[in-house]
């Protein structure tokens, strides 16, 4: 339909980068396009830490699990929601904030994704590529400590930026019709166009890898839903404040 | 830097529309730009209700606290973080989904924002403006009921799209040093520079009001935050299933 919409729809994460450096007038340009998104109610809720230092980039290559990228892209960015700047505003007000509560959780973490989606797409359009890191939240703890991240910040997702070196096949996504509802919300049809689905995505590994994976959609979702993703999730929030104990 | 640069970085809400319509297929195109978004362990998580149904836009007016262009918009999206569909799947492979709790709330809800953003980027592509409504939260059960979500599913925002009748100023942004760091979290500047920026705020409502009204980003935030705001959601959310009981 006209270039943006191409270029949204041909994303995919890229994990492989080649040496090229992004200036630092670059950063700070994709970094005002997500301060540019829309914030609820003006929170201005997201912060980014650019991690420059080596050996903090090598902690948090163990810490997200050992994804390497976060090592060698050019940058790596950690999204966080960010609530103590508004404590700090408070104070110069003499006033007390009122926190953890599930709204206040709700309208940080949305702030910091959509910052972060103008961002993606900004480098992008640069030529840019990258991947949202949630594997920064399995040892989230650490990174904290490691970011010096205050009571009422946490790390939503990181992201690594750089030029790409591979370009993977996009996805594919679930039809429209299981993602788009007119008035009401009707799911009698999911489960036969999911099953459908589920043979486009089982062709999508078997190319992707030569044969060597195969598994539908639902297949990979059932599997991994089974048991409960980071479960120290929820004592973390509580210990950082965004969840009231 | 470039056109989409430019296009992001201009970004204002807009909540005047003319009464051209968008076309079916152009949604259709809008939201597969969402779905083209990064997905958290390939979860897909993000459903949209387009509400076309006069009765139920009118009746959401009042639900989002008194926004009339949520009834006169061309469009009118209501994005719902949805792991029924997972519990679907689950069931189609006969095992049981673990649900509940804070990790799985945080990918659902930060996939639906990442979508919405793209959706929003696309439509300013075509010449489309919108807002999104987090008053949707306001009377959140009302809603649910309106528009049949299961458990499991919750509308986490609105948006009105349409082509704009206005063209608002952009509303100013705290600096860059505030929102990016390096390396480690660190505030020591920030009331200082907070304090310089609450000056451009105070002008920019000054001009855009006509001097009726007149403050900065520190008072509004203090004021807003000495209150909980929508204190039904937790309540909310444990009744629909993405947070224990």
């Amino acid at each position: 339909m006209n270039e943006v919409i191409n270029l949204l729809q041909a994303r995919s994460s890229v994990r492989k980068f080649t040496d090229q450096e992004i200036a630092q007038d670059i950063l700070e340009e994709l970094i005002k396009c997500g301060q540019a998104a829309a914030t609820s109610s003006f929170i201005q809720a997201c912060t980014v830490i650019q991690v420059e230092d080596k050996n903090k980039r090598n902690q948090l290559v163990d810490l997200t699990g050992g994804q390497p990228y976060v090592a060698s892209a050019a940058r790596f960015l950690v999204f966080c929601a960010d609530m103590n700047r508004h404590k700090l505003v408070c104070e110069m007000h003499n006033s007390k904030m009122e926190s953890g509560y599930a709204e206040q959780f709700i309208t940080a973490t949305v702030d910091v994704a959509l910052f972060a989606q103008n961002v993606m797409t900004a480098a992008q359009s640069l030529g840019l590529a990258g991947v949202y890191i949630g594997g920064i939240r399995n040892n989230i703890a650490e990174v904290s400590e490691l970011l010096e991240l205050p009571t009422l910040v946490y790390p939503v997702f990181g992201m690594c930026l750089g030029y790409p070196a591979q370009d993977p096949e996009t996805k594919p996504r679930l039809p429209l019709s299981v993602v788009l509802k007119t008035d009401r919300y009707q799911d009698d049809n999911d489960s036969k166009t999911i099953s459908e689905y589920d043979k486009q995505v089982r062709e999508y590994y078997r190319s992707r890898t030569g044969g060597t994976k195969e598994t539908s959609w639902s297949e990979q979702i059932s599997d991994m839903l089974v048991k409960e993703a980071r479960p120290h999730m929820k004592t973390y929030l509580k210990d950082r404040g965004f969840i009231l104990k």
